[in-house]
């Protein structure tokens, strides 16, 4: 019996929209990226020109440049469909924003339905953190698992929920804030109007701050080293190259985050016991440098059994794991093989 | 047209586990409880005693007493099956005990097939907690909620989870740890080796502990007459009965153990944005004493958007919870309409 002949190859254009640029590609069927645009976000639009800005670059960038072999997959009739990543609380059913903090022009739009009604493809919305860990499940560290919890970690902490092989985005789509649960009822105020938020002490944003403060109070002359003469220069990348040189300022910071993160995400063991925490973003960048001390907080704090039984790894797809997430949403919604 | 004739009832022995005693009950395909004992759970055993003794009990439930009036269901074939609620962890696939620290000769049992095997009949496993979360839902509180959690609270703080209308175990079947989750790191030291875990401020037994120090250091009379000349005696209701009477310590320890389940809670809003958190176990009897500080807190602490979509009630089966909710894992399990 003749083998049957390979499936054609089928593409899903993916926004994964920040809160001033977006990134935007073009990713086919077996999770290879074929091209990627960086793109305005339309933070200073009324919410009303908002679909028609979103669609001309979708549409730019599907009949856009020759140098793009894929470039005629939309006239051949080869785009699955579209999947806009929020940095907000989406409906994904009515594919609705619901909140979009950074992109407030953006809240309460049905912007599924008048894109999709401007460029005639199916147009899918997913929050940005649930589609990182879809990207990481598909094609990246959690290949094959089913109970896999996504933390990405950056200016805040995003956090995606795959429960039974399944996405989990709660009842009303806002499932993995992280970012807000309450570590120390005490703590500092964050910006969302609590005190002692994960955010305010894990947060590249938070490592930052308290490395600014520190060199303020004239406590590290390596960091100050590093600042170059500017303290509110300094980010989480200067911090851990601090610790790795052995300044204790800055170790000290390291471990306060990995404290509250790792006590954070033995919480989370407790609560779901998964089988896997993947944790990618920005802050992901120290490697081992976080996640070994990482690992051995949240084996201290969580229930050895459930601890024991799941891997802390990180990401492996970078900043594309949310486009790459968003393709995968377009290509099951629509009965593609991937 | 005649209408359809009735189905036969079915009917479920459901026995939920505790440390001391069981409580074992006959339960109808419509929820209803036809029969029940209280029978000695077998914590002094040889492991391999543990099958045979449980399915002693089960067959003298079910070929019990002639003032029971199902007693026949068992010869007429019409018993589905048997779910054991267990206080500890158990591989619901395999029917197999991974740990039961209250009952440490059931640790690794194969329970459902040894049992199985001497009643031929399916016998289920299921956590305590997931199987008053199931009841809620089947017959309580939680009809027709798809996203939901139960909180038990008595002497630890049990916690089920249903997710998109299943139960969700985890991969483990550990999943719904909230007693053990940290909510103050500096906190005091938890039975199971922790510090600050929600257990040491919420539980049933740190308000009764809370209560018996304060009597200790003189600093409350109205909790001091309460415990008869024994503060050892004082449990959570004394402490809520004397709050009410507007004994400001007892205001004080309600308050405490209030503020760190509201914190609890409110991060469980932002994590599963559940559609309903369900309150269970001894404490709940405090009523709305307990539950609109609870409210208010959970409303004060998680994300608005999040908390305004939860309802927080009351568990309506009491101590049934957990048989009836067994019961609806048999039926479920072996296709029974229920």
């Amino acid at each position: 019996m003749p083998l049957a002949p390979l499936a054609a190859t089928y593409y899903a254009l993916s926004i994964d929209v920040g809160g001033t640029f977006s990134k935007l590609a073009l990713v086919d069927n077996r999770g290879r990226i074929c091209h990627r645009e960086r793109v305005p976000s339309a933070g200073g639009l009324a919410p009303s020109e908002v679909p028609t800005h979103v669609a001309h670059l979708a549409r730019q960038a599907l009949q856009g440049s020759e140098a793009w072999p894929e470039s005629r997959a939309f006239e051949r009739g080869l785009v699955a469909g579209i999947c806009l990543a929020i940095p907000g609380i989406v409906d994904e059913r009515s594919a609705r924003i619901i909140s979009c903090p950074n992109l407030s022009n953006w809240d309460g739009l049905q912007l599924g339905r008048l894109v999709a009604a401007e460029l005639s493809l199916p147009v899918y919305l997913v929050n940005d953190g649930n589609a990182a860990v879809l990207g990481e499940r598909w094609m990246g560290a959690g290949r094959g698992v089913d109970d896999l919890i996504g933390i990405t970690i950056g200016t805040g902490i995003g956090c995606g929920l795959v429960l039974r092989g399944e996405l989990y985005a709660g009842a009303l789509g806002g499932a993995g804030e992280i970012s807000h649960t309450i570590v120390d009822r005490h703590g500092p105020p964050c910006t969302c109007g609590q005190r002692g938020c994960l955010e305010t002490y894990a947060s590249a944003r938070a490592i930052a701050g308290a490395a600014r403060r520190a060199v303020e109070q004239g406590r590290s002359s390596e960091l100050r080293n590093l600042a170059g003469g500017d303290p509110a220069a300094l980010t989480a990348e200067h911090v851990f190259a601090a610790a790795q040189a052995g300044d204790d300022v800055a170790n000290e910071i390291v471990a306060e985050a990995i404290a509250y993160l790792g006590i954070s995400l033995a919480n989370v063991v407790n609560l779901f016991n998964p089988s896997m925490i993947v944790i990618g973003g920005g802050m992901a960048q120290a490697g081992e440098r976080l996640l070994e001390p990482l690992r051995e907080m949240i084996h201290a704090r969580g229930r050895t059994l459930l601890t024991d039984h799941c891997q802390v790894v990180l990401a492996q797809l970078g900043a594309d794991a949310g486009v790459i997430g968003g393709a995968y949403v377009v290509f099951r919604g629509q009965g593609v093989p991937c």
